[in-house]
Order: C-alpha cells, then sequence, then structure tokens
C-alpha cells in the first residue's frame, strides 16, 4: 500500500461546486468543471443509510434508474458494494415476485483507522468500510510537546496496538485519520502549531504517512469531534450548529449548510483564541485576554494554587488540582468559587460571540470539563443569553455532551473513510486502478 | 402594481441547494425538488457580463446550446433580454456570414429602485433592469427613532424625488430595496430592532409595500454595502471577505463562498455588538462591552466632552464634536488622541477575532468614519495582526473603502433586482403570468 495523499475536505467543498453550488453570477464558478461522479454520491447515499434499493438511490438523488444501475454495477464490480436482500419496510406494500434487493456497503472493502493524541488521553478506533467499529483503544496521552520524531512514535505504537487488539494487519489499513489539538492546515497536510509538538511547523501528514506506510489525513481535534456529530450525532438532523469543546484548550467546530467550516484559507474557526479582554491574561499561544486564557485547564489550575494554599513548587497533575477545586467550589469555598464563577463568565460572554456572529441553531458542548457543571450551570446560560443580541426570538439550544474520548477517535475514522471514499471514487477513471 | 412578497437572499440559497449544493449525505439533501430554472441562471449571467452570445452561455453554464435557446427565447418573448450585435472581441477570429449576436437585458423592462435611510444621511438609487443607474439623491438622515409612520412618510417622500428627478413614475418601478441599521430579517421582511424606530418589532416590508404601492425588500445596512463589494466593488474576484462598517454603529457583511451569509436563523453576523469586554462600556443595545461601545461615534463622543472640556448641555452635533476631536489629536492633544488610540485597540481586536474565527482573504473597511485615518492607522493593523493568531501566513489584507453613501442604496437596488429576478424567472409557470 502506497502512501498517496487522501483527499480532504476542501476536496469536498470543490466537488460540491463541482456540483453547480457556484455564485450567484454563474459565470464566476467553476464552469467547465464536471460533476462529481455519480458513483461517489451512491457510495455515500448507501453508506448513510446502510442499505437502499436502486429505486430509492435513484428518487433520493434525482437521477434514472438506469444510470444508478450503471454505476452501482462499477461499484459491486469494484467490490465496494454488495447486494443484499432489501430489509422488509412495515409501511411497504407486499409486492409479488422475487424478494427486494438493496444495495449495502461490502463492510470487508477493507479497514480504516482513527487516532486521536492528545496531551491527557490517546485514543484510537479501527472500523471497516461500512463504518461499523472493530476494535479501539485508549491509553495516556503525550504530557508535554514533543518532537516529530518522538509523535510519529506514539502514534505507530497506537495503530500497533490497536491493531493486534482487533487481530488485523496493517496491509489491511486503507487510510488513517489523525485529529490533534492546534493550528492545523488539513488540505496541505501541515501542523503550523500544536501544543503537542515542539516544533513548527511540520509536515505532519507526510511524515506520518512514510512512518505507518498507510495513507493519513490530519485535522484539529476538535473539527473531528464536529464530523463526528455531523456523521453519528446530534448533527444528523441540523445544518448550522456550533461544537465548543473545552479541554486542555478551548475548541470550536463550525457546520454551515451540513459542512464543516474551515474558513477561506482552511484554518477554521479558532473560538479561544479570539479576545475577550484587551490586555487580558496570558495565554499559551503568548498573547493576552484569548477565551482560552480564562477558561482552559492550565487557566484554572494557575490560580489554584492561590486558592487552596498550595506550594507552586509541588508536583500535582493538573487533572487532580482541577478535581480538588471543584470539591472546594461544591463545599462553599469563597476562593474556589470566584475561579470558576470567572471562568463561566467568560464562557458565557465567548458563546454569545459565537451567536451573535454565526446564529447557529445549536451549540454543543463537549470535552473532559464537561464533568464540572460550572461551565453550564443556568447562570452561565443565563448570563450567555443575557449577551447575545436580544431578538424576538430565543438564543439557540445549548447541548452538553459529555461524551467519552474514544468519540473524538471515531469522528477521524469517519475523516479517512470518507476521504478515502472521495479519493477512490471522485476522480474519473480511478475506479479502475483499485 | 400589487405588492407580492419579493423572494429574499435565502430562497437564492435554496435555489443553490436546489442545484445540487447539498449534504455531504445527498439522502439530506432536497432530494426530490427540481433545479433552479435554467432562464433565471441565464439572466443573471447575461446581466452579470453586460452581453453574451448564446454558445457563450451554454458554455458558461455547462449546458447545451439548444436548451439555452429554448430558454432565452422565452425570456426575449417576455421583454427580458433582447438581441443586439454582438461586440467585437480582439481575440475572436473573423467569421463570415452574419454578424454575431449576443443576447442582452433589456435594460427597459422596468426600473428598480435602492433606499437607504440612517440617522445621518438618506440616499436613493434609481436603475434599470440591466443595472445602469439613472438618477440619484442624497439628504439629510432621520435623526432620532421616528414611528414607524413617520418612517414610512420619510421613505415615500425619498422614493418621490428619486423620481422626479428622473421624471419617471411609480407605476414603472417593479421593486424598491431598502436597507437601514439594526437587526433585520431579510426574510420575513421584519426590522426586530433598529435605531431609527421608537418600537420593536416592525413588519417594516409589507407596511411599506403598502405604503408604497410597489413590493419591497429590506436588510441590514451593511449586509446591502457587502451585496455591493460583490457585485460591484472588489468581492467581483473574491469568494470569503468581510465588510466592516463604523458609522453609528458598527457593521459587517460576511461573504462565504460567494454568498452572502445569514447566520442559520437569518439574522446574520453583529460584529458590533461581539463582547470585547466583560462588564465593559454601556452599549446603545443595552448591553455591556460591545465592540461598538468602544469605536462608534456616539462611544467616542460620549468622552469627547470631557477630553474637550465642553459643556455637555451644550447642542453640538455629534459629527462637529467629532471632527473637533479628531483636530485636537491631530494636534497632539493627550486626551483627544487616548480616544482615538482606545478605539483604534478596541477595533483591532474586533478585527482579530474575525480573522480567527471567520479567517477571510480580505477584509474591508468601510462608512463614513473611514475619514478618520485613526481607524486605520499602521499601529492599530500591527496591532490586528499580532491579536490574530500566529502561524506561517500574513494576516488577511486590509483595504479602506471610504465609498460615498450612494453605494449603500446601489446595494439596495442590486438587492431588489436579484430578488426580483429570482421571484419573476425563479419559479416554474411564473414567466407567462408577467
Amino acid at each position: 500500500m502506497g502512501n498517496e495523499r487522501i483527499a480532504t475536505e476542501s476536496d469536498d467543498t470543490a466537488a460540491a461546486q463541482r456540483r453547480g453550488c457556484g455564485p450567484l453570477h454563474p459565470l464566476r464558478g467553476d464552469s467547465d468543471a464536471s460533476v462529481a461522479p455519480l458513483r461517489q454520491l451512491i457510495f455515500e447515499s448507501v453508506r448513510a443509510e446502510g442499505a437502499l434499493s436502486r429505486v430509492e438511490i435513484a428518487r433520493n438523488l434525482g437521477v434514472s434508474p438506469a444510470s444508478v444501475t450503471s454505476a452501482a454495477n462499477e461499484l459491486i464490480g469494484a467490490g465496494y458494494l454488495e447486494e443484499i436482500t432489501a430489509p422488509r419496510r412495515d409501511a411497504e406494500p407486499t409486492v409479488r415476485g422475487r424478494p427486494p434487493v438493496a444495495l449495502a456497503v461490502q463492510a470487508g472493502a477493507g479497514l480504516v483507522a482513527g487516532l486521536k493524541i492528545a496531551a491527557a488521553t490517546n485514543s484510537a478506533v479501527l472500523h471497516d468500510f461500512a463504518g461499523n467499529a472493530i476494535a479501539d483503544v485508549t491509553e495516556p496521552g503525550v504530557g508535554n510537546a514533543v518532537s516529530p520524531d518522538a509523535f510519529d512514535s506514539i502514534a505507530d505504537t497506537l495503530l500497533t496496538t490497536l491493531l493486534d487488539r482487533a487481530g488485523r494487519t496493517r496491509a489491511e489499513v486503507h487510510a488513517v485519520g489523525l485529529g490533534l489539538p492546534g493550528f492545523i492546515d488539513s488540505a496541505a497536510g501541515t501542523v503550523l502549531w500544536s501544543a503537542l509538538l515542539d516544533t513548527a511547523p511540520v509536515d505532519l501528514r507526510d511524515r506520518l504517512a512514510t512512518r505507518l506506510g498507510v495513507p493519513v489525513v490530519i485535522d484539529n481535534d476538535a473539527n473531528l469531534l464536529t464530523l463526528a456529530e455531523l456523521w453519528f450525532g446530534d448533527g444528523r438532523a441540523m445544518g448550522n450548529f456550533a461544537v465548543v469543546t473545552i479541554e486542555h484548550g478551548v475548541g470550536m467546530g463550525l457546520v454551515l449548510n451540513n459542512r464543516l467550516f474551515r474558513g477561506a484559507r482552511g484554518l477554521g474557526t479558532e473560538l479561544g483564541h479570539t479576545k475577550v479582554q484587551l490586555d487580558g491574561a496570558l495565554c499559551r499561544c503568548g498573547q493576552r485576554g484569548c477565551l482560552e486564557a480564562y477558561v482552559a485547564d492550565y487557566a484554572l489550575v494557575r490560580e489554584a494554587s492561590t486558592a487552596l494554599d498550595w506550594d507552586p513548587s509541588e508536583l500535582v497533575g493538573s487533572g487532580r488540582m482541577l478535581a480538588q477545586l471543584y470539591e472546594h467550589a461544591k463545599s462553599g469555598d469563597p476562593a474556589a468559587t470566584s475561579i470558576f464563577r470567572r471562568a463561566g463568565r467568560y464562557l458565557a460572554v465567548g458563546l454569545a460571540n459565537v451567536i451573535n456572529l454565526f446564529d447557529p441553531e445549536l451549540i454543543i458542548l463537549s470535552g473532559e470539563r464537561m464533568e464540572y457543571d460550572f461551565l453550564y450551570a443556568d447562570e452561565v446560560l443565563a448570563e450567555m443569553a443575557r449577551a447575545a443580541i436580544q431578538v424576538d426570538r430565543p438564543a439557540p439550544r445549548v447541548e452538553i455532551h459529555a461524551w467519552g474520548d474514544l468519540i473524538w477517535a471515531r469522528g477521524a475514522a469517519a475523516l479517512a473513510l470518507s476521504q478515502l471514499t472521495a479519493q477512490r471514487l471522485g476522480a474519473p477513471g480511478v475506479l479502475e486502478d483499485t
């Protein structure tokens, strides 16, 4: 298996434009680009629904049954789809003749892996082509910043552990998706800055592909969590929503019109580094007044030693310090309470700014720190609603998803699967080569 | 002429989705909706380019010449397009036979008016169907908040003055676009809140249509300025940019993928009311710490009386106060300088937040206050770049457009024309009725 580049989400956008999603003045669009291959649309449809008949596919995609049959035969021939006996639907009338046939993804067509590497916890999942999880791993994270070589090693070992657990081989893995915190240019495969790496920029996608011997796609971890919500979670029924993650940092993913928004230059939304105070608290990024510098773990921890009268030289993990701080706040300690209260108020301002700028239908709060309910206390949400512009409608709904660490890795696997599909099925002629 | 509802920009978005701009999983899209009528695409193409041959249209839209001919004949028959002798292009080879024929918009098919109503200055333009400006008016604005009846009157008189100047009648006007500051739900035609109206919400579109006897479409003024940039300005060559306007308030329009972004619920981007300081300066909207409360006219004026030792009871227009404050700052007065310096620093933070969240290719600063260069002084732009996330690429370009007041009205006229086109040509069967 080579390490060819996997097409990325921005290619999906280009594909959408090829489908005619152009500007108001059509002449400004990619006027002579062709449409995305029908076989890719068919495969995506079937994967999303589990199983679909050719007639249902044709109806859903608004194309003729004949063209579906032709493209589906290609996909079956290449081993991506298979015919199964259609699941009986209660609402359907009984028809005479042979039993109805549906198309399903050939789950055995290959494997994809999703890895999430982070300071506190690393996780990984192995999926088949139909998106079923086969195995997973969760282990301690990398801690402080490491060299690119050390990072590659960690990813390599994580993948080996995952495959060992599943009893599968690396040769069966068609693509690896990797999520990590920081500024990631997913299209270029470059880490522009990450707290996990001691140097920047790093062409992580290509060097990791060489190391693993498998094509790799990388992305910001908050983006992957957002993709997981879009594909497996509440986002399935919603076109416009924001996911705000609070862990060691504050991340955000934004879905606009059912697609992950990455900004004009691929860098996406960096809510954690928007400024909520001129000349404010010092952030890990070196700037002052970032939202993250008031809300993230390290921001709370650096005040905890004052509130709890800890010896700053004492070696205490930040997780333990936070847990203790939370206990103190729960029992009414005023200093501890004021730390959480301030963090909650700044978070409310940050969320209100998201509402004022994006006007989403839903905000999902996620990440490890959702274990601390101060972050979504009634008073925080009320302050958020007050700081949003006051019009004739309520502030958007806020949901708390205290999902486990594996959901990040699932997002990474979904990204790998999606990009692999786009690459294998998206370009004319490539199907014949696989 | 009735006052039927004019389709709005959000309908354009729906049209784009009908053209296949759906989600990653096609099944979630409007799977059984039909594509936007070819005749609308043809009309928009011709209007954008001035004149196009049928062959060029077919090539640009990627459809067969036969279908272009058929739809174009409909448009010619209904009086929207006309045949002209094609302008000679230098690059084209000379061909024998009859002279080449192009299609052009039938400029005489009707008129649209664009009105901008504001505190300081009202303006209006009259356009023909091809988008040519025929007449314009600029007059003093409404000053403080007025009743909806008084507002209707002002718009009515403004339209009459415009038509008198052009020597045309109201019956010739097919649609009026109106821009005003505030929170506007353009799709619903409702003003949710505006500093110009003494009550809220106001169903301005429908009541104004009744009063004027012409279909009306309303929008936030910053959105209209953004549309003007997209259609007539620098935005023509750019898919993703932000327009930030500074006048009596701070407005913002955002173009993503060549389209005006209105948020999930139609309210769009309200940069002026994002918070840059917890518990900060009091804003006109009643909240604290809004960007507008540090940067807009009223924010500077309320400190000016302190800096200039003015008697607060003295009646001085805010324009004159600002001009005097600016003079003092220019001559080195420390108090006056510090007022502008602070405003510039907060603006830098606001723009950096736009960069961190949207990552645009370009930020256009516009509006009356661009006459004061402190808002785009080198130190402001440097502070903006420092407060944006630091990666391997420069901060987006910032351009200053100190355009006159009429560009706002041109945006309103363009909106009216675009929506009228979508309504007349966008729905099956409607062409026959016009």
